[in-house]
This record gives structure tokens, sequence and C-alpha cells, in this order.
């Protein structure tokens, strides 16, 4: 007579609730990915899609900080920037790159905001032990994602940084974002050259799906390059198969989208705090 | 090299979301039973805990509902009765109780406001094959959840209904309502006696937790009378050890739990359709 009643065991009243605000929603994969860091800190969590249209940002927003058990908010396009607006404090890579991507509700009630797209890539980097200080930079592309990496990476005291865009004023605003951070770094606007870098960042879409061009106009990669490919879709671009079969280091856009995820736990977690 | 990145495989971008409002939150079991339900019937869906403090409601669930891919709303303590001015319409029950626990975003985008506790109950009912018309029903506790399970009673034509609260007013509500459903039914405010009774409904707080009292001044049960118990911590209350020691059919609250999940499933899977 007793009936069981089927339940789940991933979410239940005392679970805190994170979300990610977009437009559209259907392709992020930050639900997943966020839910299972949760899930392995033994946190009980969960991360939830939600769509925002652009029209009713504004309107919708506080009110959803408002919810007692929403912790965090996670911005993708098109918000990284007017999300800015929201934070009661911006970190240092957010007030650099002018956009957040993480919103952190701290233990005093404060919302705290920064950009995690750089540190990903730096933290990437970091887990592959790959050094970045002292190195020559090339990076290709300097749109959204492009000026937060290009930030991030000049955090890290390298020699030189080259970047190009196909817009020249987009990669002369990061020229002057990195010299902002650090003025010992010597920046400038170059070609996607790499006979003098140790390190090739592709932070364009170039190599994207079924895209079969390179970033670089090379045929051959030395092998002391570390080469670097922001692109997720495929997780083996062009540029990284190309730069295996030369016996470069790699690192791909999913070990970035790794760290990034590590990197926003803990923000998320420590409420914010810039040490977390 | 390439690092598998940890995911989850129940929430994505594509899973709708649905939220149960209240305050407190950590008590409702809503998410773990109706995300079971949802995945049960294969549905991308899940339905997270909102927490909402009492000043907050009106300034706050506006613009939850304009979340494009929230599907629908429970309300629990102390929200059922404010809610209903969230509603582009109400249906049956919820107009002749003045409350509503549902609420469901229609395909026209017009919100459906219902209450199914009481539907939960004449569901269980309806799932053991036993049969409402015709019978004499006697029920303890006219209080919110109360007035729920009379007015769903109500519509299921029994013969006679006595309704007793120890506030005597909140009885004497009820029995408006129940007349409000059906003029045919012979009701009235009335002891909390069994002597002429088929059926005996607790829908008060006796026997919930740790109470050794029956909501009936008996030491015993006649065989013929089926006994429903509303409380569902314990499972087995004292007035269901003794309707079963005494040869009762009994209905638990953990059935009309099950129940009114699966209604109200229906309900927000065709978006507050009457027929759903």
């Amino acid at each position: 007579m007793t009936e069981i009643i089927d339940t789940v065991d991933y979410v239940g009243g005392r679970t805190r609730l994170y979300g990610i605000v977009g437009h559209p929603i259907e392709q992020v994969r930050s639900p997943e990915m966020f839910t299972a860091e949760f899930r392995k800190r033994e946190h009980d969590a969960i991360l939830v899609p939600l769509h925002v249209l652009p029209v009713e940002f504004e309107a919708t927003l506080p009110a959803l900080m408002r919810l007692r058990n929403l912790d965090g908010l996670v911005f993708t396009i098109p918000y990284k920037v007017r999300a800015c607006a929201l934070a009661d404090e911006l970190g240092a890579q957010a007030r650099r790159v002018g956009a957040i991507n993480a919103l952190a509700r701290g233990g005093d009630g404060r919302w705290r905001g920064e950009i995690f797209d750089g540190l990903g890539c730096v933290e990437a980097f970091r887990r592959r032990g790959i050094a970045l200080a002292g190195r020559r930079i090339v990076q290709v592309g300097a749109g959204g994602a492009g000026a937060a990496v290009g930030v991030a990476m000049a955090g890290q005291r390298p020699r030189s940084m080259r970047v190009h865009d196909l817009d020249r004023a987009r990669a002369e605003g990061l020229v002057e974002r990195i010299r902002a951070v650090d003025a010992s770094i010597d920046v400038a606007v170059g070609p996607p050259s790499i006979d003098e870098a140790d390190v090739l960042l592709n932070v364009s879409p170039v190599g994207m799906l079924d895209d079969p061009r390179l970033p670089v106009d090379v045929e051959a990669l030395p092998s002391r390059l570390v080469v670097f490919d922001a692109v997720v879709k495929p997780d083996r671009t062009p540029l990284i198969e190309l730069a295996a079969a030369c016996g470069c280091e790699t690192v791909i856009g999913r070990e970035m989208m790794r760290g990034q995820v590590s990197r926003m736990a803990d923000y998320f977690l420590a409420g914010g705090d810039p040490a977390g």
C-alpha cells in the first residue's frame, strides 16, 4: 500500500542556485560543466540556463538577484558588457576588459563581477606547467574573448606581445589595454607571424567547425613553438593538427574551458573574494 | 593531452525550467519529486527551489515569469493566496478555494493558475479504485489544504459531508464553498464523529511528527470505513495504524502527494490546459 514517491538525488530544497544568462541559451555548456564541478566539490548546487531577452535584461536581472538561494550568475553572449552594471564591485580583469562573465554574491550581500575567459587560458597553461614569463607571444584575435585572453596573458610578465586582428582598431585597443596592465611588455599591433615567437595564441574563429584555414600563413611550425587554440569545436583544429605534426606542445580550447570552470567555481564558492 | 571535461547529464542549455517559490524553502520536496516526474516522462526539465522573501514577492515574481525558458511555478507557504494575482486565468478549483499552487505558461503566453492539493487527494482515491460518489464523508480540518481537499471532494458527488475544524468559522467557510460546488450535497459543520460515515478524511495536523493523538475520539473504527490521512510525516500516523488494525482501507498522505505531482505535471506539460 505504501507507495514510494520517485525522487532524484541532484536537486532539493537546500540546493543552492546558479544560472547562466544569455540569448540564445540552448547552446550553452555551462549548466552541465559547472554542475559537475560543484558536485565534484560536494557542494549541493546546480547551474541552470536562464533565457533572458535583450529588451528585458535590465528589468529581469535585479529581480533574479533578489532570490535568496541564488549565489551566482554566469553571463554569455550578448550580455558580458551590460552585466558590468549589475556588480557592486568589479575585479581587476573586468575593469581592464570592460566585461564580466561571472557575478558572485558575497557573504556581505555585495555582488562582485569578474571575467574569467583569459584567466581560464592562463590556468590551462599553468596546469600544463608551461611558463609564460619572459616569452614572446603572438596573438591572433582581439575581440571579446581575445581581449580577455590578452589582458590575462599580460599579467604573466611575457617579454613581448604582438596582436593581430582583421579589425585593426580592435587590435590597437587591446594593445592599449595590455600596456595598462604592464608597461614593461614590448607590445604592438603586428602581423600574424611566428618568426620570432615562443607562443602562438589563436583567439579568432579561424578553424572553427569546418573552416579548414590556419590563423597564420605557414606550412610548418617550429617545434619550439607552444600553440594554443581557443576554438572548442572541433577539439583538434587544423592549427592544432599541424602543431602536433610539427612536434609543438599544444594547449586546446577545452583545457581553457576546464581552467575557466575551475577558477570560476573557486570564485563563486568564495563569494567573489579575489583571493578565492 | 585531450582532457575530458566532467559533465552531468541532467541539466543543459535546452533544459526547461520550473521553480517552487516559498519562504522558507529548505524543507520543500517538490524539486526532487517533480524533476523525477519530468524525467520519467522523458521531458528535459528541472524544478529548482526559488527562495523569495515576503517583502520581495511582488517585485520578483513578474521578472521571473519573463524568463523565456521558465514554463511553470509551484507555490508553497506563504504564497498560495498572493500568487493568484499573477495568473491571467484561474482554474475552477483555484476560483473556489481562492489560492493556487501551480502557475503554468500556456503556448499562447498566458499564465494559468490552479490548486492541486485537493485534486491530488481525489487522484489518490481514483488510483486505488475507491468511489466517492454517493458516500458520506467526514472531514477533520478546514485550513488551507483542508479547503482544497473539501472543494475537490465536493466535485465527486458525495451524498453528504460533515466538516469539523477547531476554528468553527473556517469550518463554516468551507461548508459554503462546498455548497457552491454542488448544492445537492447534504453538507454541514459537524462533530468529528464516524457513526454514520463511509469515508474519514484527516486534513488537520493531528498525528503529525510525534503527536500521538487521533483526530477522532474513538478506540476502534468500523472496518467499512475508508480512512485517509493527509499527514506525510510520519507515513503511518496513529490514525492510519488504528485503521489498518481495524481492517479499514487506508489512503495515506504520500499517495495524495504522488497524485498531486502527477496531476500538476500533466497541467504543466499541457501549458495549463484544463483538459491536460
